[in-house]
């Protein structure tokens, strides 16, 4: 395959979770990694253990993302590699939710996540090379009472996804969407075992789909504990 | 059945397409209806014809919603069912796409949608009756190329009804989205015969669906032409 | 419309639930009807209720599939709906399950269904009009544990309704899949109220699907209690 | 993991194709491995060349699969993954259709998933461990026109396979449905560069579904080139 291997790697959207995992595989398998969050002080220890770059990034400013990639770009060069992993949450019952945390709900998880992809297929279609992924939940394709603002962001993200995929594998950028179905384990914890979902196992996952040669490209998979109901 | 009829509809979001013949069909059945759209003065005809109220909303402005369900009750009194059409669209690819239509497309496509669902939701949870009726289209279920921000709007808005069946159904309200797989004709044109989606055929739809007894709910129903490929 | 109202069905695998309500209805509305089942003498009581034709029909035999479609135009005329409603079910843990019993299951539910639409398809596909129905269930799209015969019938069942839909309806024949999600109140129960699904309502919504205009066609319905989860 | 590496696999419905490249990815990775087909002759020069077994099946007849199983356990051991590639088709419109041509299809393709899942669950619930995997179409989702036996066969193996998935993972046993949607490039071919599927690209997304640790397993992942229209 000529379109392989990617050497860089923008995660944004990472907490001590999915990110930080995603960042320990990228990094074991020698590519550059940049961090994003809004709050990037939360990553410092991440950073220092794993020599990468930690930005700060409010997804649901045009203008920040766009300075994001400038400033990834100048610490890594060339971005070969995005992972979206954003989003925010509210819940209860319709009548009661606040509209503004709605708003905000919405802007972070599906709004940015278009804001970032944007960016990112400006770069790479330029090139013809490229990988952008999304990080759906069981939300994206259920849509559960009392939490319809999380089921908007994220269903808009897989609508974006899906469209995005339609759009650029063509033009040699594969886009693909992860449904999270359960919860995910909080690092270092393991009082469950294997029945809530590792993120070293998902971004495992993450890695295999990176990996694939465009010749048997998967826009969509689910993930969920072996003893999850579905 | 002791829930129905209905005696009176909002429609917002409308047009001289779909949104006029819900409101004939409406009519026809003896309903009060109240339409809203951004400009109010496009529908002073079709008010006239029915005799119906005519309202100005900005469906993404939380305060402007909430204006309309008080000026459409003390129009018709309570609100038992509400219909919602509004939807924006930009297209291109996603590289060029402008951050801020995108961002209207949103509001109001998937947000306008919420704050509708939130007052109607405000009011029926209290009388345990009443019907919520999203309108969506092929983009719903599919996110074509090159039309990221529509397919972000609507399937926000799927997500948006899912949830919402799953909230309402069980408190005695029907709430239902259907998948518009088409171009619909314009009113009064007759030159593609049958083969484009007829605004009143779609509106008999909705009908029955609003007729359904409440033991054999529908949360979602896709109609299409005879020809078109799906 | 040109194309309505149709004046026959023929339902097939009618027992006294939903298919006798699809009978119902389609008498009410003047339509002459047949009914075939495989142990018709069950059917004797509503046949001379309704006064219609009950015929003896095993749907997984190619022959008597055949000879039902002769014997129902030699008592209606040109056959112009169809309603198939067959189905089996075996349930068990996959590792237990009788072989022979899931052949059964799908001969019945998917391979009969595929019979009754290859010479309904024979004869509409001549007249350019006609209706085609297949009733499903939760297990149409849901796999569930310990029900796979059903889950493989039911699918199939949905494929070859989407198949169907897809080759039929631009020949002017209208292809429709219901997906019945929850039990079905057997006949003159009440105990249960609105809780479960009534016959009645169910084939309401059947007739309002025969009733549309080319123009704006449902390919699939699901239909289930207001309390029903989904 | 205490639940991996899985040693053996046994290979139902192995043509030239992906059969083969799941064949020799398995044996690169150690494990011993048993291939079934209709005509085992087909196989015999890749069973030399990769020294595994070939054995014959007629996965349509519970018999021989019963069989099948105990002649590649007697030969690798315990069973501990296993592949469905097997199908069938006929086209053409509905009408025209042969019945048991029709018949046939749904045999080899569902009924025959089933004996094989039938035969594999009653092991590997034994043990807590194992996986099942089963080759899926662009068909097992979309029925497409004049291509309906191909639709039921594969949407009846995919509601199989979400079945298996639900009663199996809770028991340790990794159940997975591979949508391959595009023409699998034939073995030795390169006139279409990567346009079309490689039979070892997809082979390789299957290796990396069987090693995900359980805590995140997947059931379903589609698969198509770069450039394919979906």
């Amino acid at each position: 395959m000529t379109e392989k291997p990617y050497k860089t790697a923008l995660i944004v959207g990472a907490g001590p979770g999915l990110g930080a995992s995603l960042a320990r595989q990228c990094r074991a398998r020698g590519m550059q990694v940049a961090l994003a969050a809004r709050d990037p002080g939360r990553l410092s220890g991440l950073a220092a253990e794993l020599d990468l770059t930690a930005l700060e990034c409010d997804v649901s400013d045009p203008a920040a993302v766009a300075r994001l990639f400038v400033l990834a770009e100048a610490a890594l060069g060339s971005i070969e590699s995005v992972f979206f992993n954003a989003s925010g949450r509210v819940k209860g019952p319709l009548a009661t939710l606040d509209a503004k945390a709605v708003a905000d709900v919405i802007a972070i998880s599906a709004y940015g996540g278009f804001l970032v992809a944007k960016e990112a297929a400006l770069r790479m279609t330029q090139k013809g090379r490229g990988a952008i992924f999304f990080t759906g939940a069981s939300a994206s394709v259920k849509g559960y009472a009392q939490s319809a603002p999380f089921a908007m962001g994220k269903f808009a993200l897989r609508g974006l996804a899906q469209s995005a995929a339609r759009e650029l594998a063509p033009l040699g950028i594969h886009v693909a969407h992860f449904v999270i179905d359960g919860a995910i384990r909080r690092a270092g914890s393991s009082a469950d075992g294997d029945s809530q979902l590792d993120p070293d196992a998902i971004a495992q996952t993450y890695m295999a789909i990176l990996d694939q040669p465009r010749s048997a490209w998967t826009w969509e998979v689910e993930v969920r504990p072996w003893v999850e109901k579905f």
